[in-house]
């Protein structure tokens, strides 16, 4: 995963719901250009050059990921909430086996209903939660892991909306951060799965109703998470078939 | 997980295609019945009055996996090769949703390209393969784990088809057994899977054409996996959904 | 694991270091009998005569731990804090080996800094830790764990000594349970681990200062836990050595 | 892991016993300056100026790794066969120190039953052998895992001691190669731990018989792992003790 020896930027794309923002005022007044696109401006100030971001959302042709798109996206970043059905089977399709064939996905707060990580993931990904505004520490449970690089331990959002355990995802195959709330619960709010060739990390912060795509840790996250998530120089970027495979096939050079 | 205790006998339903067997003489030849009645009797014979098995196919109505069926089952196994595409996806959408609330699945053979196993692992689950009748040697890589109790290191099959890696599945949560062939290739062919409150065994033994499910060893293997994936007597049975959790309600008892 | 089945009881060894117990008098006012007592009346209480409990200390000689008693044991559990340097290493490394060839481990509370479980883990198992009498949540996030079975989501316990993250011990084989306190740190207070043959279960709540071990859903968890780490019948009981196998080894017979 | 973005080059100690290259001439033939020279020349080759590669023996004054030596390296490979026993314990205690504090770790081939890879893993490391100069071929079970960058699937290896199951470690963090061999066994030779802050990886090719470090895809495979186990920038370099952490200590500034 050495894409600063090559000095190719990373192509990211951020996907906005975009739903949120355009009906609730309360929303607008935090994310006035929408919170897709201070999710892409944190990047960019982090990573500057490194990174190419292009923005795609919910209400543009195939929600903005053609297969175009997917296939000129190292790392894609989904948050979505208020309208989960409406997004296209063929375009979860398409995502899916982007992500299988290498793409890298960082899958945001409310993301974790969204059609797309329940296809990944094969479980209900249903949680507790409730929206005081309390506060959220945000603890490193693996502090040598890429993801928390240069983070406090803890991470303090002073207000933010409650997710608690039990979280029903599989056993992640690398827990970074575990959340604490004012009101005592907790939940793996960091995790990382992999799934075929991508690498998917999910990532609880980022609540429309708090400013939290503003917060410098939560920015320094999702960038060491986009890098993270990125494919190596090489990668596949395909999803394989079932091909038979003749007696001795690899002593003719291997595959 | 202690179904002895209370001498109620596991309910395990066998699920067979049922295809291969009536339209090849070749299999009809091997399982005059079909292979999803050997599977049956080698669990009755090997567990007895431990459980009481059921058989279930894809000709029947809902392909006999009604939801009252799958309430009355504790352990389901899959058999499916030539007709994955004929499964309806209600009855896929209702079987994970069963394995999530806790119901055991073992997905066989060549159920790795089945709907329902990649609906739960959420990738392609596909494989190289060979069909040469060549020996495969069954390796126990975790000699404490009770699915390899009783059987020999390694099992012997004299002749098998060929699955070979790379098996795109997410890593295991336990890898029990490695497959080895006559033509060099690998295989991770027994492996633990955890979704929601259902344990998952994929065992790759068990190809139509060859007597698998005649093989002691491998009929102990699938005995052992039963055990293992049958649900504790006060496991959940349920999906769960995303409740809002007022501040403090555990104070009023917990949940 | 299928101890019911013979009915043949489970053989537990209560370890104690009995230092606190014997020089402060706050702490024989909770346990006047020793902790190690106070551990093996929850066991008798819940498990009956399905198990039969031995107590062992640390001012006995070989500290109670002889080759007979640990050949005569499934299932250890280990409370030490003030005199971890006292433990002879002799002991320890039989102990260890013990547990390679099969004998379940309980590490309670402070044992975390224990030599045996610092042999077993391979890191330092340190962590954060604060004495102030404050209230921990433990958190169930694997509800269909045997070791989580009948006890609510949280386990409230009102007072205790915090332990909170950075933990450093490997990543666990399964994640149970994660505790949260009043301070607002997170712990990962419930792991299992697999080491050779044998299954060892870390337990963080169980501090001297407090009547932890006179807690119902702790004796719950410490029972679930005993019979979780229990070998199975046919478990080997040996650490393996390194053996030249010639060429077809496994075809006269497998092993 | 952004070396490169420095320019700063990896520091690689290459660690070998040094027994048989100096008492076997059919060693000293295949590796007339040691099997660490040749481990290291392809280090060299082949990540040229991202490398800077000393040599330490065990016959130097504590074995060539001071702390001085530890404190300036970022990975350390380690060989060793034929004097495991002869290593001194101090010497472990330190290097085990120095790869909880986040250096890398390179473990190859015989090394499995060092007591620094026995004293990291907890467990006995054992496992089955046959010095019959059979084909040995090493199959990626992980496409996209760095470690398996640009090497062939599998890589074949002509002639080499065989390694079988079971292997007594504790299931690995990652598991990138399966091997297989002509007389049917089957061993993980490609394995990732994570320990304290420290990366770890097992590779089982490399016999002294055999001109394994020789091989270019064996060569790939230890230039990727050397660049996967480095620390990241800004790592810790130091095992955490066990602080007091007073209520509220992270509201002033986190750590």
């Amino acid at each position: 995963m050495d894409h600063d020896g090559k000095r190719t930027p990373l192509r990211v794309t951020v996907w906005g719901e975009n739903v949120h923002e355009r009906r609730d005022d309360s929303v607008r007044a935090i994310y006035p250009d929408g919170m897709h696109t201070a999710i892409a401006a944190g990047l960019e100030e982090l990573l500057g050059d490194r990174v190419r971001v292009r923005i795609a959302t919910l209400q543009e042709p195939e929600h903005g990921l053609t297969q175009d798109v997917l296939d000129d996206t190292d790392v894609l970043t989904w948050w979505g909430h208020a309208a989960h059905g409406e997004v296209q089977d063929a375009v979860v399709d398409r995502v899916q086996a982007a992500v299988l064939g290498g793409m890298g996905l960082l899958v945001l707060h409310s993301g974790h209903e969204s059609k797309l990580f329940q296809r990944l993931l094969g479980t209900s990904c249903s949680l507790r939660w409730r929206n005081d505004g309390e506060r959220e520490l945000v603890w490193t449970v693996d502090p040598a892991h890429p993801i928390a690089a240069g983070v406090p331990h803890p991470i303090v959002i002073d207000a933010h909306e409650m997710y608690g355990e039990h979280f029903d995802i599989p056993a992640p195959d690398e827990l970074v951060f575990v959340s604490s709330f004012a009101g005592g619960e907790v939940f793996r709010g960091g995790c990382c799965f992999r799934r075929g060739a991508g690498q998917i990390f999910y990532f609880s912060p980022g609540d429309q109703d708090y400013p939290i795509y503003h917060h410098p840790d939560v920015q320094r996250v999702i960038a060491n998470a986009v890098r993270w998530a990125a494919p190596g120089p090489g990668a596949p970027r395909a999803v394989p078939g079932s091909p038979e495979a003749p007696h001795g096939w690899f002593e003719r050079g291997g595959a």
